[in-house]
């Protein structure tokens, strides 16, 4: 049975499975499909081609789609081409670019994004308000806490001795910044308010503060010492300078930590 | 209202919006979407699963799909899966591989192709003869001029201070190569007749006939050293020894030059 | 003519081609398109919005479909959004991820896999048991052995000159290792056992046993030394301590090897 609150417009050539609900205000574009057990929340809008709660093992298995929930919180939008398994718990405000795949067993917490082409590999923790860019690879066991950014064609890794069966997945703190195409290796942890640089081949932990740019890399400097191009102030900690997508967007962060 | 040449051919599952004007002799596959605002000139052909004048924040924000219009010069070939927004101008005879995603307030050239999987933030400009191969990430603002070379999994940037909102794009000037899964930094120059090397990571800008390699680059060569491996003659400037796709193809280079 | 077993189950807005044999047990699910001269063995599922036999050049050059035969071995899996052409010959339990692409000319072996996004250029050669990570990029020419291991966004690359159409694709041999985000240049051979360490750029042939790694990559280290992180125990040859999705699964490498 499934629950199609009246407002949701839904397009007539989207497949449906069953034990489905979609709230409120919801719009469902062109050739979605949707398997079983999805919830989506009020003023989700799904892009044409989306694939929900898409079959795992099981099915290829025995061609039976066991009970897999997905739920994708309000205020969503799952853009074109996106492919979303089952037990997955997404919180409210997501986003994503076109042609992402997230596989089972992950959860991810309000307002985050995770763009264009990212491929997320399951039993991943992601907090809030992280930003995951354009073609990122999160292997499978990463946490990743709150406020993270990752920045395109970043790799993260989870098997030290490849190929095995014991995997350490990355761990990367609250405010790290982890830049353009970098590579992390298998059980690293990042700090937060650390930054890896752009093509950065990260082979230890990165601690507080710290910058991290080579072949492999080595601290090459201290996030506090880098000014902006333009203003000449200093950047980092970024969540005393930037603003945007934030929950302190209308004030600043400290204001909005010491009222939350 | 919209424009279909009588000639075109158009499979019958496509969807089609509003203000859409279709050219002679074009080939419109399966379950491709057009949304409003969208021409496609003579000779086209629109694979499978395309969507063409995708939609903006405009209609997440507000379920309205405000103009946008997305032309597509003739004779160009837009492989399946392929995903083009709309504000965006391309020229002919333009060529995609598969699952290509390009963004708005971008404009593209004559006789350009951009390959599987690659992905064009948008507010680019891309000139004529520039091949773009797989998935190559392409940041916002920036600007690639004509008979540009860029190989798989290159990756450009745009933001000096991540995350910030002063971005500075890369601009890539006419005849220069980026080699496969170089990083480019935001706001370099890369001169014409340079060469980035697979694998390098550009921190600086490049000058007319360096090789650059290493991470960070540094200048390896010139370019005018380097000999084919089977001939033993000099490869570069790459014109004079290159003619495939290009319009001195029947002739060469400086006799096209010279009658331009 | 199309010959298409009873048993199979093919959903009803599948698109299907001429010249088709599709065996027992497939099943194919929403919107595949399967052109012509496809061949699908025995209990095979084909994920949704697969293409199948996609069209190649002279398709776009005068709208005809050429004899461009696909044949899928038996028990296979292909994901959601995958894309392979024709002229190409994949053996039996061959599995993909989603929205992968495969070119022309190319033949797999048994018990394949390749990963989510992987774009295989074609006129390559892949042997048994192979497994090709997320996102690697399979340049032509390529000869890649049995039992070959790729991890995530490896890139493989075929031309020493570029632009230039003497390519020399790259060659993998049975038992290496290519780790993540590694780049391999044209023409390089990757002996057995050799371990190509991530994000290393390999501008050398790699000796058996070597392990290398860094920008560009050197010897570091011989796979005989490299321990479990968890046991302590020798990891490599990898045959000796991996069974998981190997023939030797039930037993070991060397009654396997006797046996055969």
């Amino acid at each position: 049975m499934n629950q199609i609150d009246k407002s949701a417009k839904i397009c007539d050539d989207v497949v449906l499975g069953n034990d489905i609900i979609i709230g409120k205000n919801v719009y469902i574009d062109h050739r979605v499909i949707i398997r079983d057990h999805v919830t989506i929340g009020d003023n989700c809008t799904i892009g044409a081609n989306c694939i929900l709660g898409e079959y795992q093992a099981d099915f290829y298995n025995n061609r039976t789609n066991s009970i897999h929930p997905l739920i994708i919180g309000p205020d969503s939008v799952i853009r074109s081409g996106s492919i979303i398994y089952g037990d997955i718990n997404i919180g409210h405000h997501f986003m994503t670019g076109h042609n992402v795949t997230i596989r089972e067993q992950t959860s991810i917490g309000n307002h985050c994004s995770i763009g264009t082409l990212s491929d997320i590999q399951g039993k991943c923790k992601i907090g809030d308000y992280t930003r995951i860019h354009s073609n990122v690879f999160v292997s499978q066991g990463a946490t990743i806490e709150d406020f993270v950014w990752i920045f395109p064609h970043a790799v993260l890794t989870d098997d030290p001795t490849p190929p095995s069966e014991i995997l350490k997945g990355v761990t990367i703190k609250s405010f790290a910044i982890i830049c353009a195409r970098s590579l992390l290796l298998p059980g690293i942890t990042i700090e937060g308010d650390a930054l890896v640089a752009a093509g950065a081949v990260v082979t230890k932990d990165v601690h507080q503060y710290e910058v991290v740019g080579g072949n492999p890399a080595k601290v090459i400097s201290d996030v506090r010492k880098i000014k902006n191009h333009v203003t000449g102030e200093p950047v980092y900690p970024w969540r005393y300078t930037f603003k945007k997508y934030m929950p302190w967007e209308g004030s600043d962060y400290d204001t909005w930590f010491n009222n939350k």
